[in-house]
């Protein structure tokens, strides 16, 4: 049996001007690969009917199937379903069912319909539509010589649901949970913090991958991830030679791994400290209230998380946190001595279990020659010690706030699972920049 | 002179099997169109010699300017360089400038080079190189029939500068400033707040357009934003019909216009707040950090940003803000009463002008019959007035969050340049969802 073989096709001229970044590309290459189906081409074009003509022809030629986003609303821009019906020479027929849910619609949210909408209800001769229970415009699939095309909004939301529940399943794919049935690829996402992508590389020299086993690495700043994908020719070898290499990977990398699968960090923190019943309270100088943030993300957050303070002003570090006047006089905002009393003054006041503190210079501007611009000090205070380091990230004040906030959330974890607090700088010993900051951001490499 | 075309090829399995949203072919785009060079195909191929082949021969007939992405590193995954030289009928020859390069760069992170490394200094014969100053890999520019090809690497960091610094000057654009000299196009990229975007497109209604100028309109999530495109003869006169149409805009949308370009509403708020020297203080929270994220993200908010806190738990209210425990049992944490003394409390300890103060159900759980999921309490205290109103956001989590928190934003901009105290809510009186849920979230659509 071939391999089937996908092609991406999206339309739309704020694409091609560089208005947006069309992450719905990305979103079903994924999916299809989840499926079994690999996504040869991703082609993105205006506008414009004989470029989408040209572009479908030529995908309905090299691919099996066909994910065509975008240009299925009412406004005179939308032209995919005509120049798709055009192209596979069928006519335009009226769904009348269709122009009832988009009446209903309208009727639901109290608005009139203006007459342009019921071009969402035409459809090529043949077409069978698919719903779209997130807004107006439906989809539809068409099966054309050597190909089936399916055509879909370009809201995200709206295109992911559609993709879910309509176009996998038609695909001999169940439904949300991703592919069902007999499999030959098995994929699994391991997530790192504190190791560069290159040291990530060196710790796992030598390590034996089973036939069809593949590596593929992935920074994702401030993390790095590791894609293990089996391919065999069952599923349940697939299954058996990726769960071999994760259970090898997770021995090699030991605390350097933190999760599995999307959840970040915080989502592992909060996790932790829900089932081990411990609270955390955070103040934040540099990070300004990202650490707060990237917790309260997190739903569920409310029942571990006491509160935190963003200690922008030395009156907010007084006023607050408690942090004597005597001490920011002495040893200025930025030192051991004021991130420990931070984290402690939160603590003390909150009564959490675990306080974190940040207190640093992001920059761009706030160096000296004494305490640089990167000069960053975190502080974790527990009941029985506060424990305290320093790092200094060369880094832009984006990065820089980012790294500090992961470094902080990571501690929280260590502390929880019994591991000892390091932070990325053990990474730079041998040159290296710290974790993420490697040559290899935003792109990924391989390991067969 | 016939319109410049180009096509931007983007090279990795990494994108194909969606790991990543490759956001180099939007900037990529984005650059060429401030120097009138239209894109009209952005595709992505797999590291796969003869895919790669296809497309570079496809694009040097259909395009003048190829922008290659991707491909130039040291592994074997990396094959652009091979594969162009061999699709265009060029040796590879060695640059030993780049190899000297390659090994000072070694030399000064104290790694030992890797042969794999020199491989970054072979490029096709009659092609220029393009020095990378951020990483090992040099690009570079060949001419073959019909069009100039460029090569660039993948890490978008890098691939940034090279565009800016060798690609546009070659384009006859001068340097990182973007498109110089006499120019056919004029762009202005207006962001509203507070209007959604079918209001958004009412309220502009018979609206005289010059000839050569349309109007582009995009949801940022939760802003509205309108791009304002001229095209004329010659530069000063779409120079002159750009700014008289954003003339009128700004007359029409008065407050709902907050500012113009890539700035964030944080950025104009600390920026208003510097200018009339106050300062601002928050307590969150249903936001949780997110306001004093948003604000310190800022460069320079520690001039007007006194701190915050993330008032998460009832005791953190309390204790931290001095929300009376008797008004949290009266009235529950989400209300009123609670929001204006959050409000007030971090006001008077840390002695700002202005203070925000957030109290919602941000969800998914946490509801009741009389306080739904999505209620959210915003109250903005000054020395004259606590202003306080509610809102019902049926929004998820993190939009819910982000929505309240640029409505508080709002507001501080609004009680500085003296425009009434409005939310978003106002929106919905017709059924449409608030600012930014229309149905065109996450993609464009024009008017001309």
């Amino acid at each position: 049996m071939g391999r089937v073989i996908a092609e991406i096709l999206t339309i739309g001229d704020e694409i091609l001007r560089g208005e947006i970044v069309d992450s719905n590309k990305a979103y079903l290459s994924e999916r299809l690969l989840e499926a079994e189906i690999e996504c040869h081409y991703q082609l993105s074009v205006r506008d414009d009917p004989p470029a989408m003509a040209d572009a479908l022809r030529c995908a309905a030629e090299r691919a099996d199937v066909v994910l065509v986003s975008g240009g299925l609303g009412p406004t005179r821009d939308d032209r995919t379903t005509a120049v798709v019906a055009e192209t596979f020479g069928r006519e335009l027929v009226l769904d009348e069912a269709s122009l009832a849910l988009i009446r209903a619609f309208f009727a639901r949210v109290g608005r009139p319909m203006s007459e342009n909408n019921a071009k969402q209800a035409l459809f090529p001769s043949g077409a069978e539509v698919l719903p779209n229970p997130e807004g107006t415009a439906p989809g539809f699939q068409l099966e054309v010589p050597g190909a089936s095309v399916f055509c879909l909004p370009g809201v995200p939301r709206e295109l992911r649901r559609m993709m879910d529940e309509q176009v996998l399943p038609r695909l001999g794919c169940g439904g949300a949970g991703g592919a069902k049935g007999p499999s030959l690829v098995r994929a699994r996402l391991l997530r790192t913090f504190g190791i560069g992508e290159s040291s990530l590389d060196s710790e796992l020299e030598g390590l034996e991958l089973p036939p069809g086993v593949t590596l593929g690495f992935r920074t994702q700043f401030p993390d790095n991830l590791v894609r293990v994908v089996a391919r065999a020719e069952t599923a349940a070898v697939a299954e058996e030679r990726c769960g071999a290499v994760v259970s090898d990977l997770r021995k090699r990398l030991g605390p350097l791994l933190y999760g599995e699968g999307e959840a970040p960090l915080a989502a592992e923190v909060v996790a932790e400290l829900r089932e081990q019943k411990r609270t955390l309270a955070v103040a934040e100088s540099c990070t300004g209230g990202l650490l707060a943030e990237r917790v309260t993300a997190v739903a569920g957050a409310s029942a571990v998380f006491l509160g935190g303070v963003s200690a922008y002003a030395d009156s907010a570090k007084t006023r607050l946190l408690g942090v004597p006047e005597a001490l920011l006089a002495t040893h200025g905002a930025v030192s051991e001595e004021v991130a420990r009393a931070m984290a402690e003054g939160i603590r003390g006041r909150l009564g959490a279990d675990f306080a974190l503190a940040t207190t640093g210079i992001s920059g761009p501007g706030g160096g000296s020659a004494s305490k640089p611009v990167g000069l960053v000090y975190l502080a974790l205070a527990s009941a029985e010690e506060t424990h305290c380091d320093s790092f200094v990230f060369a880094l832009d004040r984006s990065r820089h706030r980012s790294l500090t906030a992961q470094v902080g959330l990571d501690w929280v974890r260590r502390k929880l699972l019994g591991f000892e607090l390091v932070g990325p700088s053990l990474m730079r010993r041998d040159g290296e920049e710290p974790t993420g900051t490697s040559d290899s951001h935003g792109r990924s490499h391989e390991r067969r």
